[in-house]
């Protein structure tokens, strides 16, 4: 194979597996979503296919503003940064991507945190960076509603300036632990970062060194211009959705445009996109997989998930009839992506219609079909230079994903777009990313 | 052995040992540090000696506000709670109790992160409550100086407040994983806690559900008045400094008088107390070892230390002149322990003198001899019901850690007042804790 290699990430949000109903599969995890050895089992066996990472989603919230949420839906989760951390005793290669938002944090505790498990895991650590949309997540710190969109990533952006020069607070050779002569580091090499700001004032230095992999990498996602922006100017890898070729170099050429407005190279962000790959015996078992992902739906969850991404009352309209105008995207405090794509269905579409569609993929590619068509398409589209890689949001954990590895992988191996094994190196060395210069020595 | 058991800890905060200068031992770990490798290889020998937990302290600065504190002192060191997470992974029995400041998070994220450790531990999590004293803490999380004691007390008060209702929004049976049915959860089992306080406003409920052990074990260090009242009312675990029967008995009644007043039992409270074990082949040796830590100790770091427990500016003073007169302890918005213990010391001391003192034990019990000596006072103490155990404080690691190990841990076994085995059940069950009520069902 060439010395690239396509990204392929194992994504959770959902431990059961990203379709919303995935906990009612009839071979999904109960309790054990509980216990620490579902996850080890499940990634032991990613690193054992040789992926890149574990993608850790996260809310800080339950989802309990619409009725259906707390019954039907699987809103009981462990916290990424502690599950990655005991993750990163029992696994020697694979990246460790987790969730943590910049407007429910301090961005002291975050760098630290970060810092810790890069060395925790000799230089795997990942910030998937995210601004938090949910209006339930404002409620459990202090605030009466969600930020505005524009407020979120400024805010966004500072905190992660302060991140930074927090990891760069202490030079790479800072350290002397010299004991004959009493020395234990270098005080020219740690700097107090003194930063003050509109959201933030932190005076620094951290209190753990610079980090193996100089920043954990830095992952974002989210299509909105202040998103694209946010990853032009500071993200390692974007997480996007993108299924087609044309698109893809389209997006590219995008970012390309903004990482060169930001004094960036294009090479230096990465472009994932998110699928839902199913990985079918045959093509006569297509019927049956839907059948069973439309037996384990259930309507109420749908049509409060239509409300949810549009942040529009339906109560009192007939689940039957049509959705009533939807918001304006520039004024829309939500997912500004997922809004986009309800613009896009066909007007005549009921609410229930609607919600049904969004539970089975919203605006994330679903690719079902044989392991051969699977590996063909996802390979196509990487070869393209669409995409460097995916974000596998397998439906139902952990068949979904056992398939995908023992019927997709070896093909793509054997087509030489993704490795037979581990280089030696940190998550960004194989990322194919540089390590960054410290902020203090420009 | 009786069904009691002393507590053994291995405490530390600095990760090369107690001793201020402990980076300088001939045999301290230098890079190894910031390796896992090093702490797994710790932990697991702890918990071969069949210790009770391990104990992390922290601060979320590095002491640099005094000039020798980056050159000559040990600032760099891992987070808690990710090591704590990582240390789970690789051990079966051992508590993790991780230090975590009520002064600089939010309730929702510690809640959260001891909740998930509490899981992926199968019930071995502690977070140890600390308001936080040192100035440099608070410029990093925007402040310009440490709130004054008592508001740093009310507002962990509340914070821990937060925590524990949030631990219980879930019921314990509120999960139902009824996939036929549809019903993931039973909502009337899951509590939003509509929090509003002086310091806090939280909706909740917590998106993890209610923690194996309840609520994961609460210790709590700090033996000012406001520090005992809030062990009383909240804390499984007391932290202090107590190295004689008659002031132990004394303590544990005046806690106990506190405990009866919050409505709680005194058995609710274990008092463990810190102590410096240092076991030496031989009677001989003890001079060799003062010898050694004094030839490490830095005057430069002894006189800042000084300074910074008294919060007064020194430079300008002879270190070989007397102390200026000491600040009020009911005003004082430090450490008050070491406070107290300066104003014993004999006056006519010079500061270098007390500063030396300071870096050799500060307040805690120097417990140096034979192994024989050593496990005889350590039983002493316990059997005289003054403590329920130890905070470990080893001054040098790992060697005052091993000598302990091979040498006091088989006679305080074989005198039946330490377990040879764990039994099994959670880190609560082991120290002989209730597991809390729900207080949604009160």
């Amino acid at each position: 194979m060439s010395d690239r290699s396509m990204i392929l990430n194992l994504f959770f949000f959902n431990p059961q597996g990203d379709h919303r109903f995935s906990w009612r599969h009839p071979l999904s995890p109960t309790k054990e979503i509980l216990t620490f050895g579902y996850y080890a089992k499940l990634v032991q066996a990613a690193e054992a296919a040789k992926f890149d990472a574990v993608f850790i989603a996260d809310h800080v919230a339950v989802w309990d503003s619409v009725a259906s949420g707390l019954r039907h839906y699987a809103n009981a989760r462990l916290e990424p940064i502690t599950l990655l951390s005991a993750l990163s005793a029992v696994t020697d290669h694979i990246g460790l991507m987790g969730t943590a938002s910049t407007s429910y944090n301090d961005p002291f505790n975050i760098s630290r945190y970060f810092a810790s498990l890069d060395y925790i895991s000799s230089g795997r650590a990942s910030w998937n960076i995210v601004t938090s949309w949910l209006e339930e997540e404002a409620s459990n710190f202090g605030l009466s509603g969600v930020a505005r969109h524009g407020d979120r990533y400024l805010r966004a952006d500072e905190f992660i300036h302060v991140v930074k020069r927090l990891w760069d607070s202490w030079e790479d050779d800072a350290l002397s632990f010299d004991k004959p002569g009493g020395d234990f580091a270098d005080p020219s090499k740690i700097h107090p970062i003194h930063h003050t700001g509109e959201h933030f004032r932190v005076r620094g230095p951290l209190n753990v060194p610079r980090p193996p992999q100089g920043y954990p990498v830095l992952a974002q996602a989210g299509s909105s211009e202040a998103g694209k922006n946010l990853a032009a100017a500071h993200a390692d890898v974007h997480f996007c959705f993108i299924s087609a070729v044309e698109e893809g170099l389209a997006y590219r050429a995008d970012l390309n445009r903004r990482l060169v407005s930001k004094g960036r190279e294009p090479g230096d962000l990465k472009i994932i996109t998110g699928v839902l790959p199913v990985v079918l015996g045959n093509e006569t078992e297509q019927e049956r997989r839907e059948q069973l992902e439309d037996s384990l739906t259930i309507d109420a969850v749908a049509i409060d998930l239509v409300s949810s991404y549009t942040r529009l009352d339906l109560t009192g309209l007939s689940p039957d009839g049509p959705l009533p105008a939807l918001p304006d995207e520039s004024e829309f405090d939500g997912i500004r992506t997922e809004l986009a794509l309800l613009k896009k269905y066909d007007p005549s579409l009921s609410i229930r219609e609607i919600g049904r569609r969004l539970v089975k993929s919203s605006s994330t590619w679903l690719l079902i079909g044989t392991a051969d068509q699977v590996a063909r398409q996802l390979a196509e589209l990487y070869e393209s230079n669409a995409v460097d890689g995916y974000n596998l949001m397998f439906p139902f954990l952990p068949t979904d994903f056992e398939n995908f590895v023992n019927g997709v992988v070896p093909l793509l191996q054997a087509r030489g777009v993704f490795r037979n094994e581990y280089e030696p190196g940190t998550l960004r060395d194989r990322l194919g990313l540089k390590r960054p210069g410290n902020s203090f020595l420009l």
